[in-house]
């Protein structure tokens, strides 16, 4: 069943799939709904949540955290009684910040809050601002009109439930840095993206293109961003910006780790749910992701203590170091690429811990109907089926690239950037009701794929084929 | 008039006094009304709020900026249209912050944040934490208990309208490091005397009492400190505590900053309104007291854009160094104690930028039914007359503690101690609308104390009396 589809996905287009329909024994929806409501009683993700930011607290990838995560993880899905524990060895390099720093000079001397972006070399620059609207007005900057300056990127993100102002200011962390480079600029600022109105700056990795002389690049809170914007409206600004933080040339080895629920008629097939376990240094990681992992875990863990094991395994996935590029999430999509058919489906918390609202799968045709029927078992937790919508968590996408096939339990965003990747990602921003109503859409949508007689069109894509 | 009322004052319980009523000529409620209506419309508060904290930024005694902010204060009232302007000054020892950190050491290695408390020495603890409810169970800790550790209070405060758990949270932070090192503390830890939720850390003066030592001293935000709980619930925890900061051994010349509208009849007495100059230097001063600073500046010029001036005069005064021990406001009670009976009312807004939702005064019983009336012309606002409510802002303390007779004009401070003395006190926070209503209260309240007939029973205090 699995190879025709296989074959079918290779040559035909989904829509045309000639693969029989997924279909959902009835026999499991009595059983999702006895998970639904036991998730929805149950305190373990919170516990889990609390356990690992107040004992490991904030996990960069690479520090000494890491590893204390990493030995609390496998400890954790070994007392909840998962059937396997394992990990895989996940190889990066390390960045650290030490300190940072930044003061306007001159007649309005006063500190900025910044912090600086990941992957953000050292250095104190001490110079002219030159304020852009957006990346697309950096863009737009004549060659050379930076010179010796630091460019200021003010663009503003629009708060959105889905989250997709995010991925619109993007740019202005991922390419600014180098964009500025270019111009001249001999230092780079740029607002927060970020939503909180609190004196909270936003960190995030960047990248410096090959060839370029990296700069020292921070991320002003918005407060400060403003406060910028005001003064030079008065007139020219001079900023100095110390930081002190780089990749301190070492390379780490940390883990995925990994626990499964086997699957009692095929322990080959899983479904993977996931989090990720690092997280910036600024905060706790509850909120990215803690929660994730809590979610999941204790999603797992409660399929677990059902009277028989599903019939597929639930794969739980603590991925390693997702902040700096997906590194643990790219590393599990080579290591188990030869495996993608297998993995029937996979999703990953990785927004918070907002309710979900909204359900879709990445499924072929022959597959719309089950990932429907998942949706109704939802419906009572709040949450509509919204096919065409959704995508891969950041963790899973390498592994969708590949050809297995994703779902989307969707998180209410709105308030999400107000925590992300800054000091104010802490436990107390959690609502235990709303994650033990993600544990509850986690281990429904999880039983009831592992349940499922057929699959979701997972596998190898044309281009990973041989 | 005045005279006689002193004497009486000295000689006669309040309640008793044979003064006669004072009252306020009709004439004035009309204009009191076209100054209610002109400054509800009138933006000069901000735009002074906005000016002094983005181009002064925050302002701690004694640094570069305070001299920037006693130039910009008499700059703003000259150029409002304020007949007389002059400085007096003020000198005290100078404190500064430099840098500040806290960690968890060993198991649960991990940041906390913190901000030392003004006043607080310098010097690197790293020592187990004892940690107690409230000041009461430090104060009750046996001798020697806390030989080589760090003391931690954690009393929660509570949020008030009125702002009365900040005076129950007080002795936390006032004489908490005292009783820390009477129990042998070698460092103290603190919850933030505030309600945010958020990653701020709330400074304040502290004082180390005579003969002690003095030891690190810093506060946690409130995130943090319930992290030191869940962590201390866990077993012993080290935590090492790293302040650089401490008085400079220098002494400092500020100013108390003064401008009148000069009264056409009684220019010698004086309706005092009052802000103060200095900040703390975690946020730019924005609701403490920015806010303060401009609405009674704003309030002044309004009653000055009028065609003829009021009958006594309008003082604004803009104190120096408020935050460390209202030495400004000490100095000016002291140069000016001859002429208590003079301020006729003083009232100091320093409670940030909410509405003013009470007013009272400290007048005895002979000017009740002026206040009463007073409290008529602010009720459009939402004012309620609450006699027997309120007190001296801070800075009207010294003044009013050698007889000077105070007006209350209550601001909402439900949300003042998020942000009171972190670092998110900035301009941001402050909606303009409410401060346009704070600045006609005050123009109102400081216009028809001027228009009053009959004093309000400022006299020398018997105890301050030769």
């Amino acid at each position: 069943m699995r190879l025709a589809s296989l074959v079918l996905a290779c040559l035909l287009p989904a829509a045309a799939s000639a693969a029989e329909p997924t279909r959902i024994p009835d026999a499991a929806f009595e059983i999702a709904g006895t998970l639904r409501e036991r998730a929805l009683a149950d305190d373990t993700a919170w516990t889990l949540v609390e356990s690992l930011t107040t004992e490991i607290g904030p996990r960069l990838p690479g520090s000494e955290a890491d590893a204390r995560a990493v030995a609390w993880a496998q400890a954790k899905l070994r007392a909840l009684g998962y059937d396997r524990v394992w990990t895989e060895p996940v190889r990066f390099p390390t960045w650290e910040r030490r300190s940072e720093r930044a003061e306007v000079l001159g007649d309005h001397a006063q500190p900025l809050l910044v912090t600086a972006l990941g992957g953000s070399p050292g250095g104190t620059v001490d110079a002219e601002i030159v304020r852009f609207d957006s990346f697309e007005a950096l863009q737009a900057a004549p060659a050379g009109s930076l010179d010796g300056r630091i460019a200021f990127v003010d663009h503003d993100m629009e708060r959105t439930r889905d989250g997709s102002g995010y991925g619109k200011a993007g740019a202005v962390r991922s390419r600014g840095p180098s964009e500025a480079i270019r111009k001249g600029a001999i230092g780079y600022l740029m607002r927060s993206i970020g939503t909180s109105p609190h004196r909270v700056a936003n960190t995030g990795i960047t990248r410096f293109d090959e060839g370029l002389e990296p700069i020292p690049s921070a991320a002003l809170s918005l407060v400060d961003a403003d406060q910028l914007t005001r003064l030079l409206r008065r007139g020219p600004v001079r900023v100095r910006l110390a930081l002190d933080c780089g990749w301190t040339g070492a390379e780490y080895t940390s883990h995925n780790v990994i626990g499964e629920i086997t699957g009692r008629e095929a322990p080959d097939e899983v479904v993977l749910i996931a989090g990720h376990l690092d997280s910036w240094d600024l905060g706790t990681g509850a909120i990215d992701d803690a929660s994730g992992v809590g979610i999941t875990m204790a999603a797992g863990h409660l399929i677990g203590q059902l009277p028989q094991r599903p019939r597929r395994t639930i794969r739980v996935v603590a991925f390693a170091n997702e902040e700096q590029g997906l590194i643990g999430a790219r590393e599990y999509a080579r290591r188990h690429a030869d495996a993608v058919s297998n993995h029937v489906l996979a999703a990953e918390s990785d927004f918070g811990a907002g309710r979900i609202y909204g359900f879709s799968t990445g499924a072929p045709a022959h597959a719309q109907a089950a990932s429907q029927r998942i949706a109704e078992a939802l419906a009572p937790l709040g949450i509509e089926h919204l096919p065409g919508k959704g995508g891969p968590g950041p963790d899973i996408s390498p592994l969708a690239a590949i050809g297995g096939t994703w779902a989307w339990l969707g998180q209410d965003g709105s308030g999400y950037f107000d925590l992300h990747h800054n000091a104010d990602d802490t436990l107390d921003k959690i609502d235990p009701d709303a994650l033990a109503q993600n544990v509850a859409a986690y281990a429904v949508f999880a039983w009831l794929a592992a349940e499922a007689e057929g699959d979701f069109g997972s596998a190898p894509k044309a281009a990973a084929t041989p």
